[in-house]
């Protein structure tokens, strides 16, 4: 079996030799740079027996993409992606030639397709979207890992119930953003963290009961203010200085649902002493910290809850879109110094 | 009601109007000195209503006492004993005199006596101790604070399965040393860090299948070599280098029961960077980390299964006994130096 769009051969629609990607240049010391970072004309292969072609629309910048670019991941026995390899996430695009019987010339499917506009691989690495549930997009957000991811650690890991306190850091990024709306879906307090007075403006208007200015000289006086008794959720996405302050303002017994550490990631290193502080609030609080894979720990009603919600409005998630994977770059190195609201897309 | 043993008036085994006790003389800074505590006369009450007056015969010495020394405990608010306070800690002694209907003169007791050789106050208090279950001791190692601690963390907080592998930090420590035990008894291997090759030799006697000693050159791989394919639980007593080492040779989604900081409470502090590597190993891991309070968290059947363990030969504990509480000072100091194996008891 073999499909090609009516336009193929080199047409903006049909099957293509080349495509453009994003490849790694130099590892980051620590902070990422645009410089580490380059597109590229590579060669596309047309799909063997099983496989597609996908012409890539929209590419998802996600914050956990830059531990791939180390040359172990997170220290432990993972390697990263090669110098010259192509960056890895998550894309949506069009299957333009197929020889797969799962999917036909035309179908909107999602999967991780890396940065780059055109991408050869297995049918079954794919997932078929229903357009009818929304913009291709939300299959990037909402309906994508970062709803996936919050919706694991949020409910899942956390346990979140209704009458009790979430912290959530990173609140203006997507995962943060939509771990507290589904706390505030639940029945829950929201209180976010943010770099900034607009991002914490937007979150507030997303239904966050507060979100507080880490960079606010009064930081953890004003968590504390806005936590009374304490919380009993802290999702991380951050690690560092801001998880510190947050399990400080942790009630006895909460738990920490561990999604990421962004700072971490960007080498802020702590200060001397800082570990046993950690270690201290950790031990007197009681506490659970709870690190978790979305892969492994999502479960099966992820999903429907999270459409249902989408549809009744209860969950939303900004983008911030830039045009062109030449784009790319620079708009990852501003999200992970955080510059960017929301869900960060390329389109292609 | 009013009891007195035969001999009262100031006699041996009578009731007394004073007691010696150990008293805070200056906060440790960082490692506790001898000098930071004092032996002194006080005077001690008769008994009211509902009260018993006890000679104390044992007294615990426990490494978490050292919390109580700082101003503020752990940096959280609650606050330390004040400069001339007697040092708390678990003690069996012999009721010599009660105005209480549930103790007579002559029961042997357990309970929060302090570092002191004469007590009075509430009977209800205190533990009445059944003689033919062992040695009055017992009630303050594998039947006392420590066993149930040892039980709460191995069992009710990390759930240690048969083949699994635990690693148990402080291991020639009394709560150490019965943690391993208990791994053991329920099937699981026990791989024990200490000290010094001579309290690593008494921890393998103890049932344990491998002690690796903290302060050889080649620890962190002797460690990893000890735990082929990594260990499922991490029981810590100590924090710092010492956890990271074992938090790095977790499995993916290992447990660790967080008992205590010994390392911590010392003032060892962490260098920089520590923090992200520690927050890294939870994140990579997939690692649950789980402080928890013996008193919250265990179980009723703790105490039925821990004299089950004793009685079938299972769970053995070496005592430290000093004599005197004059020798106390130097004894604790040695302790939390990491001087001493099994329980540290003053027979006073």
């Amino acid at each position: 079996m073999e499909q090609q769009s009516a336009s193929a051969g080199g047409s903006d629609s049909g099957p293509r030799d080349s495509c453009e990607a994003v490849v790694l240049v130099s590892r980051p010391h620590q902070a990422l740079v645009p410089a580490d970072l380059r597109l590229e004309v590579q060669p596309l292969a047309m799909p063997g027996e099983g496989e597609v072609q996908v012409a890539v629309r929209f590419v998802s910048l996600e914050p956990f993409t830059r531990l791939f670019l180390d040359e172990v991941v997170l220290g432990r026995h993972i390697p990263g992606i090669p110098i010259g390899g192509v960056l890895p996430g998550a894309g949506v695009g069009e299957v333009v030639a197929s020889r797969a019987d799962a999917l036909q010339v035309g179908d909107l499917v999602e999967g991780r397709l890396g940065w780059r506009d055109g991408w050869t691989g297995p049918a079954a690495s794919l997932r078929k979207l229903d357009p009818s549930l929304g913009a291709p997009q939300t299959a990037l957000g909402i309906l994508g890992l970062p709803g996936l991811s919050a919706y694991t650690g949020m409910v899942t890991v956390a346990g979140i119930a209704a009458g009790e306190t979430a912290i959530v850091s990173s609140a203006a990024g997507a995962v943060g953003l939509i771990a507290g709306q589904i706390a505030r879906a639940r029945g829950a307090r929201a209180v976010g963290i943010a770099g900034g007075p607009e991002k914490c403006a937007m979150v507030v208007a997303h239904g966050f009961d507060a979100c507080i200015d880490y960079r606010a000289p009064d930081f953890e006086a004003r968590l504390a203010a806005a936590c009374p008794g304490g919380a009993q959720v802290y999702f991380d996405n951050v690690g560092g200085k801001v998880a510190m302050a947050a399990y400080a303002n942790l009630a006895r017994g909460g738990r920490v649902a561990l999604c990421g550490l962004l700072s971490v990631y960007q080498g802020e290193v702590g200060e001397a002493g800082d570990l046993g502080r950690f270690m201290r609030l950790i031990m007197s609080g009681g506490l659970i910290v709870k690190a978790f894979s979305t892969v492994v720990d999502c479960p099966p009603e992820a999903l429907p809850d999270l459409s249902r919600w989408l549809s009744e409005g209860l969950i939303k998630l900004p983008e911030t879109v830039v045009d062109g994977l030449g784009a790319a770059p620079a708009a990852f190195a501003g999200m992970l110094g955080g510059a960017i609201q929301g869900k960060l897309i390329v389109r292609v």
